[in-house]
């Protein structure tokens, strides 16, 4: 852990300096009791009790001000080599550092847009404006949210190589899955079938275990951030599937489709393969149109425009999202200007971003389709992570 | 779990009586990156996705503002029975429910001091302040700090039950330590028999497991929020553990004391008996300060000068703390005024506040010895939640 942390934190020196960010201070406290989002890239999966201040700076400084009891944990890490353990107030030793490293620029963890940009507390946040009154430094803080959607965001290989894995691993969950299922299985015993897998690999699910996987089975099924419920797969239904495992600190993030052809079909019903091919060919709209230096939001206007022309309703959704530590891994999204997405719609791709691009439609009568394919950013455009699904799964 | 929030959401809705607040807002998005640490209490555990509002009002409204794709979750498990899922901005129907009520107080999810009423994060805050500019809602915007440590510090009969569950469990555990424990065993081995014992049970430790037990063995051993090391116990040494279980959802924190008898001795030495009756009086003094409208820090008072008095050092931490779904439960603090504790040890004790009682000093040549007692507070004072150690268990 401590050597993709330390990976990190190199990185985020060169952002500052990219960026021309004199300084980065993560400022915290009780993190046991959830903490910065950002805590798990530049100080791995240990506590911080007290109030604390992790500090980067564009000119290479790596200093932890952090609760005397704290210290030697933070030590042994060897991420930060400048250590202070203090007893009562952190106040004198953080102005003791801004005195000696006079940053003309002091970025802090808020941003109204991105979750994981967003880790410091709006008290926590008072706290350190009261420690900088009356000094000069209060006048330059700005938001360190583009240091940290570049830094969570651009995959080092280390990262890609996690991610991929826990795609293998979910492609060969979803194998057996499609393997077991069978006409008259409740959304819940499929979902059921899925978490057994999880746990016999000792691993853990990519978001919420409730609705991961959720499971859609048939037209009635209720489609969204809910759990598999009671309806029944029965033959002549789409059988939808949206699931992810974590494994060894990171996600994967794929929606599947499976047809159970009905009696005397050999193929399934025109609908339904419009349907397919339609959600096909608009995912594939959408990832043709990604490389390094395209907004998401034209990214999003590919796959979407590519939906309706096919005479089906505009989904309500991004076409995608950041994939990393989280499912959801912040940063910018490839989603249309609607004002819930603030400015995230309109940054661009770079190399190392890795997305999930996901769109979906309904076909009356029949179920949901919704495909979901991981890929990278590379140079020349954006390239499948695991292999995507090209065909109805059918049964 | 539903039937416990709804009970803490009913609390809520008293406490918006008593403390004459008209409206608490809790304003989050992305919880599975985080989310707010009210939100077990008044939601269970349960995501939101896109920006959300959760609203309780004193005329007792119960309210819930989600995305779309959340909306059914949060209408099947019942607690508010007003669920409104919008599909691009809360903005209009937040403003809407805010006309309708027209609450002169708008209570948001921010404190300087209590790391678990500061849930609102800075970004999220500008942004509903964003949404408020231009109305008069922008002027009443208080903290929710005094309901959201009343909500959680005063346990219902239920939640101390949970706890008491708990601290039973960790005094099992401690005890077949005990049985266990040899000269010359490492804290590292003696740590990972505590750990086999919590796994095998099931359950969770009540902190971070890297130092959950904290073991100390003997004078060099590092105390502080540091790990079971390489340190081995030895005759005529102090073994000193903190730990606690994590069970149904609620924490114990207890430090318990073994003496390893050195060759020839029928009993501890001078200064270890010295040592333990002097944390054990300063401990019985701290709790016998301990009753309603009493503050944490003449509690704290007690406890530090009977530890000086008997000539020891002053300990550098806060004599006490809330305990209940985190071993660090916010609110109050039985502590002393140090900055760095803001106002939380002038807070009052309640019935129904559930504290870990906790000091310590160090005996050169022997160790360290801590205890650490659990109780709840009641009509005429502290009950000891599990039996305290009056003695030092001997090896």
């Amino acid at each position: 852990m401590s050597n993709l942390v330390l990976e990190k934190v190199n990185q985020a020196l060169g952002l500052l300096q990219e960026k021309e960010i004199d300084l980065w201070i993560t400022f915290v406290r009780e993190t046991s009791a959830g903490g910065d989002p950002v805590l798990p890239l530049i100080f791995g999966d240990g506590d911080l009790t007290w109030q604390s201040a992790l500090i980067l700076s564009r000119s290479g400084e790596r200093s932890a001000l952090v609760g005397r009891f704290d210290a030697p944990a933070v030590e042994a890490a060897g991420v930060y080599p400048t250590v202070v353990g203090y007893d009562e107030s952190l106040r004198p030793e953080l102005l003791r550092v801004l005195e000696r490293l006079a940053p003309e620029s002091i970025a802090l963890n808020y941003s109204p847009d991105d979750v994981l940009a967003d880790g410091l507390s709006h008290g926590l946040y008072q706290v350190l404006m009261g420690y900088l009154a009356g000094t000069p430094f209060a006048e330059r803080v700005i938001s360190a949210a583009g240091v940290i959607g570049a830094l969570r965001c651009r995959k080092t290989s280390g990262e890609v190589a996690r991610i991929r894995a826990a795609i293998q691993t979910t492609l060969d969950i979803y194998a057996r899955t499609f393997d077991q299922v069978q006409p008259g299985m409740s959304e819940a015993e499929i979902a059921a079938f899925m978490h057994g897998q999880i746990d016999e690999r000792g691993l853990g699910p990519a978001w919420h275990l409730d609705h991961c996987p959720t499971v859609n089975a048939g037209p009635d099924s209720p489609v969204g951030h809910v759990g598999a419920g009671a309806y029944r797969i029965e033959r002549g239904q789409l059988l939808h599937f949206d699931f992810g495992v974590q494994q060894d600190g990171f996600c994967a993030d794929l929606q599947r489709m499976v047809y159970f052809l009905a009696s005397g079909e050999s193929a399934p019903p025109e609908p339904v393969q419009r349907g397919f091919d339609a959600a096909l060919h608009a995912l594939q709209a959408a990832v043709a149109a990604m490389k390094p230096g395209v907004r998401g939001v034209d990214v999003d206007a590919a796959g979407r425009a590519a939906v309706v022309e096919a005479g089906y309703p505009e989904y309500k959704h991004a076409t995608g999202h950041h994939l990393g530590r989280l499912a959801h891994d912040g940063g910018g999204v490839l989603g249309p200007a609607w004002e819930r997405y603030g400015d995230t719609p309109f940054r661009p791709l770079e190399v190392g971003h890795v997305y999930a691009v996901e769109l979906g439609l309904a076909v009356p009568g029949y179920g949901y389709i919704g495909l979901e394919e991981d890929v990278v950013v590379t140079d020349s455009g954006a390239e499948y992570v695991g292999e995507p699904q090209v065909e109805l799964v059918l049964r």
